[in-house]
């Protein structure tokens, strides 16, 4: 059996696993329905060899990788997953590639129940792009450009950590426990699909971290029209890291290096106390890195020794 | 401004145009909204260049293609066109390359009202991958395994145009107006958007002819599980191509050729007449070309010297 073959085995055994998916894979599209009161987010990513991974990663990862990314994009509205599709462009390959791959794609969307009703796969450059679905209550969409000033600005889990890993990997690998786990965050990032449905209505703007803190929170900010100062030493830095690269690499990658998929959003002053019942219940902490002001300087204090340019526009690799 | 810019500043332009657009294009995902009643069609499609088109391929015809094979696999699903995402991968590249694959993209787009809601631009070998979304009354998506016993079965257009054209540029390019022609049946195929969506409660079930009438007319009477009796001599030719090549591979590119993105569908006995009094509206002939029958027999009868392989797994390019 050819690759081509396998992976449409791999598409049809996975077409079902929802009640809203009226048609499933094998049919020129599928069909699925949204209760009433409901609106549709949709997102998309691709991520290519060479550019967003480096040649030869393991398939797992890969088939982790390229759902995450999009489930954190419906994380970063609000939305709760429902369905995706899958576009694979595949060199001549293996079929414990493609085992590995769908192995690694599943898991993902089966921890997050969200069913694969379509795909393409044409021979190519190795390269995925996934299309996700979620739902949100009507206007409940957690957008970019809703905080306003006086806002306190918080940051999920450690960022920095894909950074480190990526760099271990382009090295020499991983030679101990604590340098395979950075590997492990930079191979199957953990998209925070719980922590941001549970910010709607508490959040006045959020976005995921896909290519590094500064960047991603310096839109948001733009987006919404405000400034902000932000408490550079408040930034949670992984201890692996500080103890590997020293704490100004730690601080580089935390806000420069991109791939984390943290989730980066504004709580107005009355909802602050949220977020510390909410996270109780997360799998990852959420820091207060600092807070909106009016106007559009943003403030990067204690910064020290890392540059922070223009325009950080991250290159993934 | 470099080619990223460009297609962020293509992309953000575009953002609105229908009101159940909720968040366009600019936040991480967008949102969209449906009216009760109605059943989400979603399809994806990729091509690839070296796969799916040649090096060097018009962009203006690029934009074209890799939205039509989409609003096609719509069609073939009788559903009404709403919403569409573009991931693009793109080696480096000129700005007025962006151009004109933005204008024949934003062209097709227009002409069947469906808005560009979201897309991701990276490096990569030229790729493009659609998803586009539609809607259907819910429960009325025409299904490819829904034909019964004795059904008519119908071809749009004449298939194998894309198929002649494709061979015209590979060999010496178009030197007059028919060979002309025949390259732009290639470059800027037409989705049978309405004729598709005219199908709705009429035919009995539907594919779009991507890999050529011989393969895709198999799909379907295996998915429905019916045999059936094909007049080969009735599949409609395309006259220029039969002056140019001849009988035998005017049929051959009828039978085997991809690219077309024409519809063949199934009618009962009971909607026969409804034919002829939709396809007085259309752009393209409906012609009917055999019937099912039960069992798994296919004849294809009058084929003369045209192979047809058992698997005619067509190879666009």
């Amino acid at each position: 059996m050819d690759e081509f073959a396998l992976i449409e085995r791999f598409f049809a055994q996975r077409a079902a696993g929802r009640d809203d998916v009226r048609i499933g894979i094998g049919d020129d599209g599928a069909v699925t329905s949204m209760e009433p009161g409901y609106e549709l987010v949709v997102v998309t990513d691709t991520i290519n060899e060479g550019v967003h991974f480096p040649a030869g990663s393991p398939p797992r990862s890969l088939g982790h990788r390229c759902l995450a990314v999009n489930l954190s994009d419906l994380a970063a509205m609000g939305a709760e997953p429902l369905w995706c599709t899958l576009a694979l462009s595949l060199p001549e390959g293996a079929a414990d590639w493609v085992d590995a791959f769908s192995d690694g794609f599943m898991a993902l969307a089966d921890e997050h129940d969200i069913a694969l009703i379509g795909g393409d796969t044409v021979r190519g450059p190795l390269s995925m792009t996934v299309t996700a679905h979620g739902r949100v209550k009507s206007g409940s969409a957690i957008r970019r450009d809703g905080a306003g000033a006086g806002d306190a600005i918080f940051v999920t889990g450690s960022p920095g950590r894909a950074r480190a890993g990526l760099g271990i990997l382009m090295d020499a690998g991983a030679s101990d426990a604590a340098a395979a786990k950075l590997v492990e965050a930079f191979r199957y990032p953990v998209p925070r699909v719980r922590e941001g449905c549970d910010l709607r209505g508490v959040a006045s703007a959020m976005i995921d971290v896909s290519d590094g803190l500064y960047s991603d929170l310096s839109r948001l900010l733009r987006a919404s029209g405000v400034g902000a100062t932000i408490d550079v030493d408040s930034v949670p830095l992984d201890e692996a890291i500080v103890e590997r690269s020293g704490h100004a690499r730690a601080l580089e990658f935390a806000l420069h290096g991109g791939d984390d998929y943290e989730l980066c959003f504004t709580v107005a002053p009355e909802r602050d106390a949220d977020i510390a019942r909410l996270s109780g219940h997360w799998n990852c902490a959420a820091t207060r890195i600092g807070t909106t002001q009016p106007g559009d300087d943003i403030a990067w204090l204690g910064a020290g020794d890392v540059v922070l340019p223009d325009d950080a526009a991250f290159r993934h690799f």
